[in-house]
Order: C-alpha cells, then structure tokens, then sequence
C-alpha cells in the first residue's frame, strides 16, 4: 500500500548522512519501469521557491519522468545558484545510474531553510540506493520512512480496482498550509494514462484534499506533489473513475499528515455551509482553522463558540450575525449569532473535534481539516534549526 | 499622564462585580465635562459585532459624547437583541446620573463572547461610580486599570504641547490584529476640536498605530478606540500639530499593549522596505508578523531566516527571491533570498527584535508590531472561558 503497490515501480530508502544527526534514513528513490513515463506535478505557491521545486517544475514540463529523488535533511531553499546547481548535479547522478536523461527525474527536498546540501554524501546516496531499489511494500516503505522530518510516523495509501492501482506517501508535519501543505508527495499508478488527463486528475485531487489542510498557516517552499504513470496494466480507466480513486488515496494522505502534524492533540475538520459561494466558504473555513485563539481553545478543549464567530466573522466571507449558527461535536452552540443552551455539552475530550458554521445565506460549502495549537507545538518549532 | 492629563475630564474605575473572580475592579467611567463634548470613534471591521460596538457607533453618528462607560468581565458580543438591550440600559443609568441623554454616552466592553452581563450588578457599579469621579492622576489611573482582563499593566500615555494635552489608556492583550488589535482605547484632549478635524486627525493616528499592531492575527468583537475633547484649554491647534501628539499617544500605547500581550517574551518589530507599494508592505509585514513558525522561532531566539522568506514569499507581495534581503537585529542573514555569513551572529537573547526585509523593488515601506509565540500564550488562551 504505497508507491510499489502499482506495478512497474520500485522504489528504496536509504542513509546518505545528510542529517546532523545522521541515525535515520534520509535519501528516497521511486523509480518507474514503465512502459510510460507520464506524470505530473502540483507545486508550492510560494513566491520563495526551493531549488528542487524549481528544478523540478521545468523537468515536469515534459509530462514525463523516469524517478522521483527526495531528501529529508536540507530543503535546499534560499541556497542561491550554488543551491541550484546541487539539484541539477543530483539529478544529473539519478539519470547516470539510471541511464537516462537528467530531464526525467524531478527533485524534491525537505528540512531547513538556508543551509547547503553536503552534496557528495548526497551523491553516494544515489549510488546506494540504486542498488537497493525493490518492487515489494517493505521498498515503498523504506522510501516513506526515509523522507521523515519531525513526522513521527510514514504516511502511506492505496486503492485497486478494475485491475489498476493508485498508492503512494506523503511526508509533512508543520508549515502546511493552503498552497499543498508543507509537504513531499508522490503517488504512483499502472493506469495508462495520457499526460493531460494525468494533468487534470492531479490538479482536481490535489485542489480538494492537500489543498484542504491547513496546519498553521504557513506555506513552505518546497511543497511537491508528484504522480507517476507506468501504464504497467494495460488498463485506461475513465478519467472520472481515475480522478475519484486518486483523490480518495490523497485524502487519506491528507488525513495521516493532520494526525501527524506537529504537536497535533486533536484532529479538526472545519465545514462551513451556507456561505454565499463555495469559494466564501472556503476563506470562511481557512479563516477559522488558522485562528490561533479557536486553536488553543479546542486544545484546552474548551468549546469556545465565540472565537469561532469572531474568527468567521473578521475573514472576508460575508457574515450576516443573524444567520450565523456554531455546531461543536453535533451540539448546536450558537444561532443567530447568541448562545443557544449549554455549551459544556459539547464534549470535546476526544481527538476528533468537527467545528461546523452554517452562515445561513445560501448555498456554498467547504471543509478545511487542521488541527490543535499546543505546547508541543510552540516546542517542537521554538528549536528547530538550533 | 492618563484620560484625566487633559482638563474638563473627571473618571473612576470600580469593583461592580461583572467577573467570575471579582475581586478586581471591572467597571470605568470617562466624563467629559466640556465645554465642548466633540468626539469620534473607530470601531472593529470584523462584520460580528459585539452590542456596545453597534451601539457606540450609532451615538457617534451625533460627534458628540458626555461620557464613556467601560466594563470588563463580559464582553455583550454574540448576546442577541438581549444583550443589546443591557448595552442601551447601560447608557441610559449613565445618562440619568450625569443629567444627559443616553445618545451622549458610548459603551465600550470586553471579556467572554457569548455570555450575558449581570446587568443589575453593572447599573449598581455606574451608580458608584458616579459618586466617585475625579480629576487627578489616580482617579485617571483608577479608570485604566477597571478595563483590564488578561492584562498584567495599565496602559497609560499623555503629552502636553502649547498650552493643550491628549492623553489616554488602553487596555488589550490577546485577540489583536488588523482591525484595531482587540482593544479598548479612551483617548482625551482639551484642545477645542471640530468634530471634523477630531474624527480625520483620529482616523490618520489609529491607522499607524493600533492599526499596525498583529498579535495573533485574531480580530476582536469589541474593539473601540474613542476620543473626547472638551476644548477647555480655549486652543485650537492646527491641524497637522494635532494629529502629531495623538499620534504619538497612541504610539505609546500601542507600544504598551504590545510589551503587555499574552505570553510575550519578545517585543518584535517587523519592518519591510524596498515593496512595490507601502500597501504591499503592509501586506508583506502582517503576512511575516502573524506566521506562527517566525513566531516559534523568535521565542526560542532562534535567528531562522528562511521561515521568514518563506513568510513573505507565501504573501500577497510581490517577491523577487532575486533581491530579497533579511536583517535580523541589525545583522544580515540573507541577501538574494541566500545565506550570508554565520546566522548565530544575529544576538536574539534579549527581549528586543527587530525583523528587517527588503524586498528590493520600490519604496514601500510598512512597520508591524508583534510578539513571539510561547508557551504562555498557549496556556493563556487554552483556558479562557473555563
């Protein structure tokens, strides 16, 4: 269940020592074997690209790829043209080991900002792990597990049916938000399937899953979402049926980043309906799951209406007071913009917290799913480069 | 140096018994004895308005206050036509003990959304109060310290010039963003005002001062700044010179609320210059203000620069990694959105930091006050309400 689960993958992870602490696996490969190379890829928004986001977005031009190569260790971003050159020479050793172009394998990287990569420890890592690549779940999870930063755990899904598989990992634990979600992604499938289609299905999956999570607000320079297709079974689905399954396989990755998010005590999915438009919504939504004050309410679990109203209220989604209503765990806190009963019957001593504002002027939705603002939080991220 | 600096003004602060825990005072009033009673108001954009907020600005329709009546412990937002009517009796037992019309009296308060005020408790505090004003230092200081919720410190400020005073207090520490930084401000001057000059000279002051103070990026229900000017010194000061002082009161007690936020461990100034317009400034100095991992790594005096690329580069600016600069406490860390020399010379152990990007393109320049995100402030808000 991962990006071997299609056929024509392998994949591997390995220990190039690219951490300060070098104890953990840090290099993955995913190679595909075809017979096509399609592919496609999503991107951060970030005016500050990384290296291999750069790189990788040219590459992709093409719609065709035969490897993703990922570190943890060093996001190589605001590393310069010396940082850009690192990139190039590392693609430029996938395709040598490979023996293919340097134009069909993209680059993705993750860890802090700023610093070099120690680039020949990368490079013998390349070495490594072309001979270690493997077709089985225990290859694909040596790949998720080496691209781990503060994540605790891998992050992996996959879907068969009619004869064809979508499967993949995804790593990212803070700096996540709108624009995909600080985060390396890379499924794979043995669907055929034409570049424009893989193009479209990647775009509508990704806009309503990763783009959905929303941790903190922060968008990091090197998101990357990439999807592969070996074409290995022969099978051209409907590009429907394909985009559901794919987006099925994202949600679930989504959902294992969110769980697994830093310093994440409860898991929270925000809904707003009602809004005049989906796209109000959606601010609406995003507005609430990054407020801090909601945050450290619901992991106080206190269920604190007002700052959810205040939040809604202060976005730019138009917000009529007496139509708004606050449901917390199934208990309606709030309508009409006043208190409706007790608000100490919403119990919120579980993980799970679903916050739902129904603003009461028309049609439009959207949920965003993020999570808590603890402790763990300000102390996982008050000590992270020192 | 408070609302009783300027002459023509008498004010109290007493223990009404609004809070919880009510030991401490909870209830302030500001009267204007005149001869002129011109004022002006700025309130919260957030479209969720508390009942004092709706109430104030329809009083300030007629530019003209006898009197400020402040409560803390509740903040009558989210009450319903109920609460609004607390809000109206409120003003009328203020209008009955001073001997005016009710449409002369703003009411300002602040604490929990959601819940009712004990109303009978808050008249009884108006009667005593009313029996207690005074015009000195401590009588001023007394109002100042009845607004505090989270508060550690009154916030006071004044300054005297050509025969004339403004002065003021501010009360505010959590929920503070954009739209005046979840406060509540009296500001008073015996200078001889028209209403005109008052509400533009206050409109210009509020909009560089409170304004440009994010804390949390949470906008309040109940924010209002309110300034009253009696006009007994018999000066009327030009305009510009006007506007100067009450910018400068403000200042400092925008400086005040800053140094006094929820959980502070560190004063952070954000500057941005060299953006294609001051608006985009503004834009860039939020987006770096209000990011939760810049603020993580100020509070754990960590010079990470990169977060704060990333922080600007996510924002609605434009960038140009290409001429993108950041100084940290004086020392630059990053030019062309590259490393430059050793991060650890940038020394963040005292309670001071100053953030300085340059973007490089043009001459807008923008300055946000802000705070580190610690631990306190998660504690803080994580047990608010209950």
């Amino acid at each position: 269940m991962s990006v071997t689960a299609a056929a024509g993958f392998r994949a591997t992870g390995v220990r190039a020592g690219l951490r300060a602490h070098g104890d953990r696996p840090d290099l993955a490969l995913v190679v595909n074997d075809g017979p096509s190379t399609t592919a496609a890829g999503v991107f951060t928004r970030n005016q500050v690209k990384a290296a291999p986001v750069l790189w990788s977005q040219q590459v992709l031009r093409e719609r065709s790829l035969r490897a993703v190569v990922l570190n943890s260790g060093g996001a190589n971003a605001c590393t310069g043209p010396d940082g850009f050159g690192d990139t190039h020479r590392t693609a430029e050793k996938v395709a040598e080991v490979l023996g293919c172009g340097a134009i069909e394998v993209a680059v993705c990287s993750t860890g802090l900002i700023g610093e070099r990569l120690p680039i020949d420890s990368l490079l013998a890592g390349v070495d490594e792990a072309a001979t270690g690549l493997g077709d089985d779940e225990a290859a694909g999870t040596s790949a998720a597990t080496a691209v781990l930063t503060t994540d605790t755990v891998d992050k992996q899904a996959a879907r068969t049916r009619d004869g064809w598989t979508v499967g993949g990992f995804a790593k990212g634990a803070g700096m996540m938000a709108p624009s995909l979600a600080t985060m390396l992604v890379v499924v794979t499938t043995d669907a055929a399937l034409d570049a424009e289609v893989a193009d479209r299905a990647l775009r509508a999956a990704t806009s309503v899953t990763f783009d959905r999570l929303d941790i903190d607000g922060s968008t990091s320079t090197n998101d990357t979402v990439i999807l592969l297709a070996s074409g290995s079974s022969g099978v051209t689905p409907d590009e429907g049926t394909f985009t559901g399954e794919l987006r099925e396989v994202c949600a679930e990755l989504a959902r294992g980043l969110q769980a697994d998010a830093e310093g994440v005590t409860k898991r929270i999915v925000v809904t707003v309906t009602g809004a005049s438009t989906d796209a109000e919504a959606l601010v609406g939504a995003r507005a609430v799951a990054r407020d801090s004050l909601v945050k450290t309410a619901l992991f106080g679990s206190d269920p604190n209406w007002g700052r959810i109203a205040a939040a809604i209220g202060a976005s730019d989604a138009r917000v009529e007071p007496e139509t708004l209503s606050v449901t917390v765990n199934g208990v309606l806190l709030c309508a009409a913009a006043a208190a409706v009963g007790d608000r100490s019957k919403a119990d919120l001593t579980g993980r799970d917290v679903e916050v739902e504002v129904d603003l009461g002027l028309g049609t439009g939705t959207a949920t965003v799913l993020t999570t808590d603002l603890s402790h763990a939080y300000v102390e996982e991220n008050s000590a992270y480069s020192t």
